[in-house]
């Protein structure tokens, strides 16, 4: 159902998983995911090379029975790919070759509990850096209240997810279709107007990227946080995740 | 216990109480209580004017139990007095008259929620922009771990609170003392840079600003946004605040 014109539609930002019960947005909003490093930047790479379709799932048990039946599998855990899995869940492992036409099955440890808190809402869409103008595109056609979820780190406030976070809300509200009242927006904004000219400089100090160093899994961190690499807009609907734009 | 000379105390900022079970510190540190509009500032304001203790209470049924036995109490909800309180707990209300040499009671919505969820620790200092240099001081004479735990409103982030924790951590680790991996310091201490210039102006976009504006109760906003009005440090040991500076 869209809003009546005379609505502004509102955005609020929740900083981890655990604040989504903290939400004031009446029911019927869209939800943005959020998860820079890693999985929100990965499911994009993904559409762009061509995969049809991907089945987020939140346990390791779902994921091995689902390998069993023949299905491709990314599955990691504290940024690790395990074992019996064909992919961890860097973008880089999602080439064309490895995924085009495929249905993809995705498990990780923050993005999947994200998802399934918000497994309730009418569709969540996939934001990353790499989509930004896309994706910004498709939610004013939609014209609905927004709540952008990051994934933070194990419940944890993460930089990198609320910059983006402030990316998106900051040209949505300069849109002049969407208004906030909410203080975690605001400070989101305020935080990548801070950032932006120097977004790579600044995410230096961000905890999980010192993570990621020290696993030896951040050679995609400058791909993750250059916007616009592709135009796919992916939706989380019933299941299972899409391209809006090509649907 | 002090730590040793070797070892650079950290800190950490958690924006609302929701998040304190994700604190990553080791057990004995110190927590900084914030809650700018009202409670922190105005229990810096009734030391300042001379009250001898506070006795923080978590429930409206322990501070009628309290004033039946001939205790001053502050008590208010959602930002208003209940009929048999004595005050509310605006800064204002505790003058030298009214509460000089006296034990006050006091109960309010978020502060004391927020008590309660840190009653485990050591001790929980009363951090306000009117006693920031006091504690600031304070703080580092203690050498330990610390925890500045924004109230918020509601278990939601909320901005008046994150700015004094980032003056606060900005003073502490430019003092050389102290260091934080924490991606929600680096926030606040971004945030509090953005805002230190006009911090009146700043705060106008906060949401529960216009909480207080719509209840009356804005008042008392220019005196919680000034700097060290008073040297006190309140502190909280043993189901009591007393000052620390006095004792």
């Amino acid at each position: 159902m869209h809003l009546p014109e005379s609505h502004t539609p509102s955005i609020e930002v929740c900083f981890t998983p655990k604040l989504v019960p903290e939400v004031q947005l009446a029911p019927g909003y869209l939800v943005v995911l959020v998860d820079i490093l890693r999985a929100t930047t990965s499911v994009c790479a993904a559409f762009e090379n061509g995969v049809k379709e991907i089945l987020p799932v939140a346990t390791t048990d779902e994921a091995r029975a689902l390998k069993e039946q023949g299905y491709l599998v990314a599955l990691e855990q504290d940024g690790k790919k395990l074992d019996f899995a064909d992919f961890g869940n860097s973008a880089f492992n999602f080439t064309r070759e490895a995924v085009g036409g495929r249905t993809l099955v995705y498990c990780t440890t923050n993005g999947t509990r994200a998802l399934n808190i918000v497994k309730e809402a009418e569709c969540v869409a996939i934001g990353a850096f790499v989509n930004l103008t896309a994706l910004t595109g498709w939610l004013i056609r939609q014209r609905k209240d927004i709540l952008i979820l990051c994934s933070g780190w194990k419940n944890r406030f993460c930089l990198e997810d609320t910059l983006f976070a402030g990316a998106l809300a900051d040209r949505l509200i300069r849109s002049g279709n969407y208004g906030t009242r909410c203080d975690s927006t605001e400070a989101a904004i305020d935080l990548w107007n801070t950032a932006k000219n120097d977004l790579t400089g600044y995410i230096e100090k961000a905890a999980h990227r010192h993570r990621l160093k020290s696993l030896g899994l951040d050679d995609v961190i400058p791909y993750s946080l250059t916007p616009d690499s592709t135009r796919v807009v992916p939706v989380y609907r019933n299941g299972v995740i899409l391209d809006e734009n090509n649907h």
